[in-house]
C-alpha cells in the first residue's frame, strides 16, 4: 500500500530527473496521479515508465516553450513544443479559462503534445472558477469506424465537468468506445475473454479474444454494431479527432503517433504530435451563479431519487464512482499491482531516487 | 409522390394560417421539410399536425418576441417566448454565428421554446459562413439512466456540422439513445419486435416489445447496458439536458413538457418550455480557412479509403447517408405514408388550403 503523497512525490522526482522545471514536475505529477486517485489505474503511475521511455528516445521535450500561435478573443491554438501532455494540458486549460473570464467562454486547440493523462482531470480544473470544463484528446489508432476493417481512430475520450452547489460536481469522463483500452488490459492480465461487442477481428467479425488487437483487430466504437448505434460512437470519436487535431494542426486518424516508444513515427505526417481540445464556459455567462448551482443541485437530487432496478442500490450521477474511489484511496492507500511496482522500482534505480 | 416544393409550400401555408409572419412561416417550413429531405421522416411533415394541435390549445405562440435576456461577447441566453422551435432555432443559431464573427465563437442557450425539427439542420446553418455548427436539444422523458427504472431524459440529440473543401461537409446528427424514437415508431407501425438493447420494461428488464413505452418502459441510452457502455450514453444525454436547459433556464429531466398536446403540463416546473443549445466556431479562429478545409478533405478521403468489411460497399462519412437520400428525393420525389397523407389532407381541409 502506498499513500497519495508517496506516489505524488515519486512521480515528481521522476519528472525532475527528466529535466522538467520544479513547477512543471509538480503539475505533471499531480495530473498523472489524479488518474490513480480516481481509479483509472491504466493512466496513472503505471504509465510513468512509458513517459520515461519516450523521453529516453527524444520524443518528450522536458523544457517546452508552450505558446499561443494564433488567437481570437475566445479561441487559441497552442503549440505544446513536444512537451508532456501532463504539463501542456493544464496550461492550455488555463488559457481557455482566462479567455472565459474576458468574453464568457474560451476554446483552445493544442498541437505538438503527447499523452495528457485522464481527460477528467483537465475538465475539473474549470470547476475552481465556477466554470464548465470540457476536454478531449485524440490518441493512436485502435478503433475501427463502423463497417471498417481498419483501426483509424483512437479511444478519443470526452470529459465534461459541471459545477453544482451542495452536491458534488457532475463529472463525465469516458472513452468513445464501448470499452476503454484499460478495461481490455485488465482482461488480458487475467487471460480472460472480452464480452461480445467490445472488439472485432482483422476481418471485421465480432470477437471475444482480448488479445485480438495484437492480430490486426480493433476496438469497437460506443454502440458496438450498427444495429446498436456504433455509427454514433464513430461520429463521437471522429468529432474528437477533428476538434483535437484538424482545428489545432496536430496529427489525426491513422497518423496519430503511438504512445509506446518501440513503434516508429512515420515521416509523412499531416501535423505535429497529438492534439487536444479544451473548453471553459463561465456559468455566469448564462445564469446568475447561485441560480445555476441550485438548479444543478435540483437536477442531481432528482436523478438520485430515481427508483433503481432491483439489483442496484441507487442510480449514480456521472462522477460518483470516481469520487467514491478517491475518498477510499485517500483513506486506505493505493494498492499498486506487482508488475507496476517493479516498473517503479526500476525507475527508482535508474534515477537513483527513493520510492 | 410529392415534390420538395409541394411539401415546402404546404407547410408554409399551414404556418401562415397559424398566424406566423411570412418570414417565420418560410423559416419554419424550410426547417421542418429539411427532415423529410434528409430521410428523418419522423421529424418532417409527419409532425405538422402535432404542431397544429399544440397551437390549437395555446401552447405555441405564432408571433413570439424572441429576445436575448443575458449576454457576454461569446454567449447569450435567448427566450423563445413560446414560439415554434422551428423558428426559434434558426434565430438562435444566427445569434451564435454573429458572436463568432466578432470573437471567434458564439454559444447560445435557449429557453421557452418547443420542438425544433432535426438538430442537423440547425448545425448546418453554420456551414454557410465557414463555421463549425453545434446544436443540441432536450426532449420529453422517454430514456432511463443506467440502472434506473424511470425515464428521466429525452432522446436528446447532438448535431455537429464541419465544413470541408472539395468533399461534402461532415455532418453528425444523432439521438443519444441506442435507437431514435422514430426507429421504434417504424417497428410499431409494422407490429414488429425491437432488437434487444433498444428498450427496457417498467422494471428495468431488457425487452423486445416495441410497444413497451406505453406500459411504463423506457428507451435505453446509447450503449444499451452497463457492460456495453450505457453509462456513456447516459452521460451524453445528461450533458445535452444540462446545456440545453440548466444553462438556459428551461425545463429539464422529467419536467420537459411533452410534444403531444393531450398530455398535461404540470405546474411545478423548474423552468420555461424546452431548451436548446447552439454553438458556432469560426474555422479561421483556429486555422487559415483553406488549410483547414484541405486537411478536412484529407481526413475524409483517408476514411473513405478504409477497407470495408466484406458485406459492405464502403466506409461512410457522417452525413453521407442523409445527403444520398436528399439527392434521391430531390430527383424522384417524396413518398408520404398513407396515414401521414391523411393527416395532411385533414390539415388542408381545416385551413382551407391546397396540398
Amino acid at each position: 500500500m502506498y499513500t497519495y503523497n508517496q506516489l505524488l512525490n515519486f512521480a515528481n522526482q521522476v519528472f525532475l530527473k527528466m529535466g522538467c522545471s520544479a513547477a512543471d514536475a509538480d503539475t505533471a505529477a499531480r495530473t498523472l496521479v489524479s488518474a490513480d486517485l480516481r481509479g483509472v489505474d491504466s493512466h496513472g503511475v503505471a504509465r510513468l515508465c512509458g513517459y520515461v521511455r519516450l523521453w529516453d528516445i527524444g520524443r518528450i521535450n522536458p523544457t517546452p516553450d508552450i505558446r499561443i500561435t494564433h488567437e481570437t478573443p475566445s479561441t487559441a491554438v497552442v503549440d505544446g513544443d513536444g512537451g508532456l501532455g501532463l504539463v501542456v494540458g493544464p496550461k492550455a486549460m488555463g488559457i481557455a479559462m482566462a479567455k472565459a473570464v474576458e468574453v464568457g467562454t474560451g476554446w483552445v486547440a493544442v498541437n505538438n503534445s503527447s499523452h495528457f493523462g485522464i481527460a477528467g482531470c483537465h475538465s475539473m480544473q474549470a470547476l475552481e472558477q465556477d466554470m464548465i470544463g470540457i476536454c478531449m484528446t485524440n490518441a493512436s489508432p485502435l478503433v475501427a469506424p463502423t463497417w471498417s476493417k481498419e483501426p483509424l481512430l483512437g479511444t478519443n475520450p470526452i470529459a465534461v465537468a459541471i459545477p453544482a452547489g451542495e452536491e458534488p460536481p457532475f463529472v463525465a469522463d469516458f472513452a468513445t468506445t464501448t470499452a476503454a483500452y484499460g478495461k481490455l488490459e485488465i482482461l488480458q492480465r487475467k487471460k480472460e475473454d472480452a464480452p461480445l461487442g467490445w472488439i472485432q477481428d482483422k476481418d471485421g467479425r465480432p470477437s471475444t479474444n482480448s488479445f485480438e488487437l495484437k492480430d490486426g483487430g480493433s476496438l469497437l466504437p460506443l454502440g458496438s454494431d450498427r444495429e446498436h448505434g456504433s455509427h454514433k460512437g464513430y461520429c463521437l470519436a471522429s468529432i474528437v479527432d477533428i476538434f483535437s487535431a484538424v482545428l489545432s494542426g496536430a496529427n489525426y486518424g491513422p497518423w496519430v503517433p503511438p504512445f509506446v516508444g518501440f513503434l516508429p513515427v512515420t515521416d509523412d505526417m499531416p501535423g505535429k504530435g497529438i492534439g487536444h481540445f479544451f473548453g471553459a464556459l463561465r456559468v455566469d455567462a448564462f445564469q446568475p451563479k447561485d441560480q445555476f448551482k441550485s438548479q444543478m443541485d435540483n437536477w442531481i437530487k432528482q436523478f438520485r431519487r430515481a427508483t433503481p432496478v432491483d439489483e442496484q442500490d441507487a442510480v449514480l450521477i456521472p462522477g460518483d464512482p470516481e469520487r467514491m474511489i478517491a475518498e477510499e484511496r485517500i483513506n486506505s492507500g493505493f494498492d499498486i499491482l506487482r508488475p507496476v511496482e517493479n516498473d517503479l522500482k526500476a525507475l527508482a534505480e535508474k534515477f537513483e531516487i527513493e520510492i
